[in-house]
């Protein structure tokens, strides 16, 4: 058993992360840190977990955390992860962050989209991208992790296949995201008080979100040109799930075989990503109702017959495959174990 | 007192129609009519007005309408509008009608979105494009009114100021629209069980909706040139609503001032615009959540600094500014009323 | 015009009397004042009133309000309203308090259900219960009113017709209530959090609730005996409305046609209480849904084959029929006002 | 692996059922049907399984079921088992029947609570009712169980440990459930309409409801005593999930270690009650948005102090320990396999 842990077990991504690893096979959840819950049973918190564990928050010596674990999760908020992931690069422990502070691979774009001179650029270029679908290779062989946005994974599964085309308009694509409310974190405001969140399609941030980054940065590496994402997340009334609205402009009209050959192609292989363009039924194209509680991402496309436009959709649990499930998957790659280990949960229908 | 009947006063457009006009200061319902609930009282398929009529369903004669009343709201489905409203017109009632069956000046476009060789090209000039932002003085001299579709009216109130710019794309329109499931209108399917239509984000129709026709002709009337329009709806898990987020390119960067000049010159003597773009507060811009129960049309806007792009925020209640609202705003404007009676009721908050 | 103002107008009772007042015919709305949003415009809180008023808050000084206003609500939290009424009587003025701190006539009830001594035993019995089904003569005469708590009021209205009746078991009443989350205020807590809220049957207080105490207090006098009520609330996923499910226990078998003549005979007179309890359709008992957004309490009844049991079932909108709307009930019973004036809008359909 | 098949598989119990079945590690699911579905794949009515299973709907020759599976589930609505159960039982096979059809001992209470005679009253008394926590030993030894009705369980598990005791009023038991949509099955109607059962709080059967006869028939013989229950069950707005609120009425106070002390006794070793009385917490209570996903009952309790009465709260998902997994449950016990085997995932959170 590959010992793990997790700082930040408390927010709504640890709790995910708790739920799998508790579950399997091959790791021990060695420890669970929170400072707020220090001390509280971990089924206080989480309470589905009441009856599979015994654990209770802890608030642990970074300095002295191989001495606890092999590899340790990172689920503290944006900002938090800076602080502590230096120290414990140098325990040697592996580790993989949830949270921002190293998915931009230019310090100047957290500059740009975060506001602030990044404390360690050298850092940036050792953490991988944690998507699997894009980076198998160089997460085998990392033990610093970034793990993607649960918007921005949902985005770029989506689009990556279309990069190389040629007759894709890479300047002018926009990304329309809706996002259930567990998105926003655990932390009660008034945005996310049920009488006012409740019902809403909040366009909460139409421009400069900043998963707009990570998403550009993909895709432009994969095109090998400058990508441009137009990027709008919307609040709407459910607790889990994204839905991306790809919106593509081509410079001609494709056909369903080629865009079926396209993704065929690159997602063949992929455990967790299931292209859905069905001839008939209710759910033959994406929709994040039917991923709640898998690690599934589903991807698929119409084509508009009324100017070249393409829109690709996806759909994704955002805790799972947008945190805790990808997180996992980084984790089995790393420790060569099945992939699929401990995320085979389908989701539940109806729910 | 005028007199007003409804034909197909049993679905969920008719059924606001019956509220706002028992209400209504200047009108008396004479009749509602029903195939389907012929003999039963209007308040067993519409409970809320229970204790407020004691009106019952009828079957009318149509050719003997005019004996009934002056002014005659048709809200049948789509392609049965078509089938009674010759009868109508020559009886000389006034009518205003809530299906897509004269909407379209253009019979092509009959043919091309609904599939169909329109029977009346003809009458097609005739009728009103009932948007009063747009065509109040035709509305005013008409007998005939086609009122807009839900989405179509939300969309074309957000991007009808922009058409006259230079510097605005039209031939990238991007309209991503979400809608409740009372746009789906009352009868029961698989796809409205509250089982499977609870929580999901379903791109229904992500290319080819009907009312990327009307939205196009509208605009494109606006700014005397094609306007091309890629519009995307979405159920949503809530019943009444609908927000439209249109991403529009640029080929300049506007500033904030001139977007306000814009749209506060187009819509300041609108009694039913409101533009919404605060500096602070959970409701700075439009969310259908606020005007649920009201005729407000709400639009606002952002402007994106990574790329050329705007994007317009427009939220409406579907049943109300999206049908039995604006059609009852037509009615007084044809009939010299205050355009505004009957129809100023707030919406509700929290709901 | 009578002139009126709020203390404490920027709750979501606050903002139902704005709705309401606003539009009254009779009445001014000269202040309404709030300590934490102080300065702020009303329509930044209560975003569905932009547009009708560019009132803002204000802090008023107590003792100058009779310059102001000849009639206040005070809807601030429990505990708070006892701060300032005392020195509202002083000023003349007619108060309408919506908070819990006068409802109850024995001074020991505070002690059993509040926890604490009641620092005006004796301004109690000043104070008339304002429900006007039961109280209306009283509230005409009085200018001192306490408005009844939400589910208590759902409740009452739903057993006082029966409590005459020797056939009924005054000792064993459930009362089962459902309410959405609105009841909770507009302050965001981990229990409001809408991914923790969402979805919910959570009883928060299935004994101990304190409207027990007014539910009892009304009912005992009704019943010229001590009437026991076994209270159990529930949170479940709405915004607004309250379900009571009032199970009633009887010695003998009633018959429809008996429960029939109670409940018309105490209620046919009544403007805001419709018997709902139809031979056919969807909503052939109360329900929620169909009251939201107007003062109605609908009532209706199922008789047990089974056991000797009653059904007793009532729906209001908690913030209308069981706050601000029963409070301008009561204001226009005290200003000799039609006592609709105001209050007249149905629920929406579908909602 | 033991071949187990599925009649009746394409509604929301049979999609479970297929769920679970589908992991587990020792069985083999030979087949599932569907008349209605011939011939369509399964993910296309199940989306959540795309991926994981071809199987296709067949319509099976019911005597020639041996050949395919060594036990068989059937799902099929009220009224339908009965017309295969006979044959099913005829060709020796292991039958788990999550109908009603064979739930009630007693052929008269066929007639009282569902209108007609059972054609088979001998073979009601050789069926087991499936509820392990109170049946094991049976469950165990029979070919022939017929799982209980889901507010059934919900409200048994509550109440079975108290009906030992004399000081537990056992006539006047109050059982008011609350319940998701998906417990209407697959099949649209009005009633399920998402615009209006939306938002409801819906008491679509105050009384007279048939699963009112399992839970007093099961009482009963705990109790060896008539015991009589006073049963409303509530539409709310979730998809999956049941509340069950018992209230019950004792002659004398009892205290939290009495009850702590007959729960724990009554349910220490099942692994699929789990007792929440919690100190502190969101959920130191039942709540079925805990659950939602797993086999747990939940089961909590509070006294209150007002009067002599105990509040029992359970919740269960009502698809899993509300159908699938408890004949999933069962059929474990009846392989003689561990008893959890592919029911081991906890709930979702939040969700």
């Amino acid at each position: 058993m590959v010992r793990v842990g997790i700082i930040g077990g408390s927010g709504y991504v640890g709790g995910e992360l708790l739920r799998i690893l508790l579950l399997h096979p091959k790791v021990e959840v060695t420890f669970t840190s929170s400072r707020q819950y220090k001390g509280e049973y971990v089924f206080r918190v989480h309470p589905n977990l009441r009856g599979l564990t015994n654990l209770q928050f802890t608030v642990e010596n970074l300095n002295e955390l191989s001495n606890k674990c092999d590899l340790v999760f990172t689920a503290v908020p944006h900002g938090a992860a800076i602080k502590i992931i230096p120290s414990l690069i140098n325990s040697g422990i592996k580790i993989i962050d949830l949270s921002a502070d190293f998915r931009l691979k230019n310090p100047k774009d957290y500059v740009k989209w975060y506001g602030y001179e990044h404390p360690y650029p050298d850092l940036l270029k050792k953490f991988v991208y944690g998507a699997p679908e894009l980076h198998r290779d160089e997460i085998r062989n990392s033990n610093l992790i970034a793990c993607p946005g649960c918007m921005a994974i949902t985005s770029i599964i989506a689009l990556a296949p279309l990069m190389k085309s040629n007759e894709v308009d890479k300047k002018h694509i926009v990304v329309d995201a809706k996002i259930g409310s567990s998105g926003a974190g655990i932390k009660p405001t008034i945005a996310t008080h049920h009488a006012e969140r409740f019902g809403v399609v909040r366009a909460y941030k139409p421009v400069g979100h900043r998963h707009t980054a990570e998403i550009e940065q993909e895709l432009s590496r994969i095109a090998n040109d400058e990508v441009k994402v137009s990027m709008s997340p919307h609040a709407v009334n459910m607790v889990r799930g994204i839905l991306c609205t790809n919106h593509v402009f081509t410079t001609k009209r494709f056909n369903t075989q080629e865009l079926w050959r396209i993704y065929r192609s690159f997602y063949q292989n992929e455990p967790f990503v299931r292209i859905v363009k069905d001839k008939k039924g209710l759910y033959k194209l994406p929709d994040p109702k039917v991923v709640i509680g898998s690690n599934y991402c589903d991807v698929g496309f119409e084509i508009d017959e009324n100017i070249n436009r393409l829109v690709i959709l996806s759909a994704i649990d955002n805790l799972i495959k947008g945190a805790a499930g990808t997180a996992v998957q980084c984790m089995n790659i790393m420790l060569n174990f099945d992939e699929k280990l401990g995320l085979e949960n389908p989701g539940l229908h109806p729910v």
